[in-house]
């Protein structure tokens, strides 16, 4: 079996089944002539036109993503027979430590404190001895409340990063339980968590369901001092209602790594709204443990051993 | 007993035995006539003459400090039968916090991130597809080698912090050990982990023997990719070397919450040194547990049950 590898992502060496070939090939352009006997690809998903890059491929059985949320990829018509496994928790150390380093950020005041640097000016209002917990701010994580949108492995490791640094965490998902040690509550009765959040950290896939979730009405059950991170899609916030409510101070700040359109277009009310911060995406990208799953799935395909690990419901 | 307590920080009621008093009182003054037989103090030691403050009151048994590390009061030539207790614990959570929110912002680039948000412009550079371990280059805590220098109730809990976000951790101190489950290497044997370091966090105290201990010398053992982090005192860190090891690209980057002179003067070297992030002293500064503190101290002081905490060596 021959299985094409992105060259987009630095990658170890692979303990793969005899008769099994990795090669490194550009998923940006079309799969050269000889290499289209592939049985299976590890992409990004990141070819322009994924439709003619799929079909270029007759043998294909199984797509290895690297995206933890594949979504073009689903949506690229690949047959039904075709296995697509998702990279369920190569992302989810990297894209908690964002969120954390975001939320702390915006907490720590280190846009204000560099505004200051820029002006070699001590910013000694931003310092000092001060309030703990200042009416209408929070300072620190330490006891705050925050709300996880979205409790899969990402959320799972956001919520145990935030709950390392002492944050009262609660999950909030489609469906309510207890998970990872948190509560989870369902998306129509958490309204009362929202009320009492400090933090509301995003990480939902893109989906029909969850565009534009994070609206006007949302944003108004959220205290005004409460900072809203988006590490998940930038479909799940409608943009005009976050810049409205931090325009009008009925939120304290936000953090965004991703946006609706990317890149974010110049004259997006997101750039100049104030106590924003926004990073480009890069919350994730370098994904972690795609050897050893890459593996274990190969060996599962062929009935080698084990379950296939991510596998997509077509 | 009368005890004045401080109004520049909050506090709540305090649980005290009966007969002591507890009144507010403005430290940054001389103390009011009718005050000056209070037979103990909590203060931050923020007065500008604290020689004639503390003469004012002959009666005076214990002073508490709110700070970690009380160097005015220490030095203000106080008799050498009153008690001063230093506020150990209060800021561990705080300091710790921002420590961690220093370095992710420098690991993620948040500076540079910033700087292009003002330019309205998305920094695909900073964002994508990325190598998870560039050459030159750390991209995050995990599995990272961080050095925490200065290994007090402080240092042990910034370990706890990095430690939990998967971060390799080792203190480094004036004597070696295991504490609080971590290895703690002796200034001089640490020269190996200093040379693996990704991540020195200096949290150490003004001491003759700290005065400018991060220097020329230690900061060529450091990785040039190595950040680091200094939220204990300014006096610690040789500031020209500093200056020069990051203009030089000897050093990847440096985060200071505190500097020599407070303010830092605007015609120091450090303002323009390249990555660079200063917060003017607010990593602490808003301690937590004070009032349980003080109920302790003055039971034992009064010889009601335990033993003082935060006796400093006189």
């Amino acid at each position: 079996m021959k299985i094409l590898v992105t060259d987009m992502t630095p990658l170890g060496a692979m303990d793969l089944p005899e008769g099994v070939l990795a090669l490194p090939f550009d998923e940006r352009r079309r799969v050269p002539e000889q290499h289209r006997d592939a049985e299976a690809l590890v992409v990004w998903g990141q070819n322009p036109d994924l439709e003619s890059f799929f079909a270029d491929l007759p043998h294909l059985r199984w797509v290895q993503t690297l995206q933890a949320g594949p979504d073009r990829i689903m949506a690229a018509g690949l047959p039904e027979d075709v296995i697509i496994t998702n990279g369920v928790h190569f992302h989810d150390v990297t894209v908690a430590e964002h969120a954390l380093a975001l939320a702390l950020a915006n907490l720590r005041r280190l846009p204000e404190c560099l505004e200051a640097q820029h002006e070699h000016r001590w910013a000694s209002e931003l310092g000092g001895i001060q309030p703990l917990r200042p009416k209408g701010r929070v300072t620190t994580l330490w006891q705050s409340n925050v709300v996880v949108w979205g409790f899969g492995a990402i959320g799972q490791t956001i919520a145990q990063r935030f709950s390392a640094v002492g944050a009262h965490v609660t999950g909030m998902a489609h469906t309510s339980g207890e998970r990872a040690g948190f509560t989870v509550l369902a998306v129509g009765d958490a309204d009362e968590a929202l009320r009492g959040a400090d933090v509301l950290v995003m990480v939902l896939p893109t989906r029909p369901d969850t565009h534009h979730i994070l609206d006007a009405r949302v944003l108004d059950l959220l205290p005004d001092h409460a900072q809203v991170v988006n590490v998940g899609r930038g479909s799940t916030v409608d943009e005009g209602a976050l810049a409205a409510a931090l325009s009008e101070g009925r939120l304290g700040a936000a953090a965004l790594d991703v946006a609706e359109v990317e890149p974010l277009p110049a004259d997006s009310p997101l750039w100049d709204a104030p106590r924003i911060l926004i990073t480009p995406h890069g919350a994730g990208g370098r994904p972690v443990g795609v050897e050893e799953r890459v593996s274990h799935n190969v060996r599962a395909l062929l009935g080698l051993g084990g379950e296939m690990i991510g596998v997509m419901p077509r």
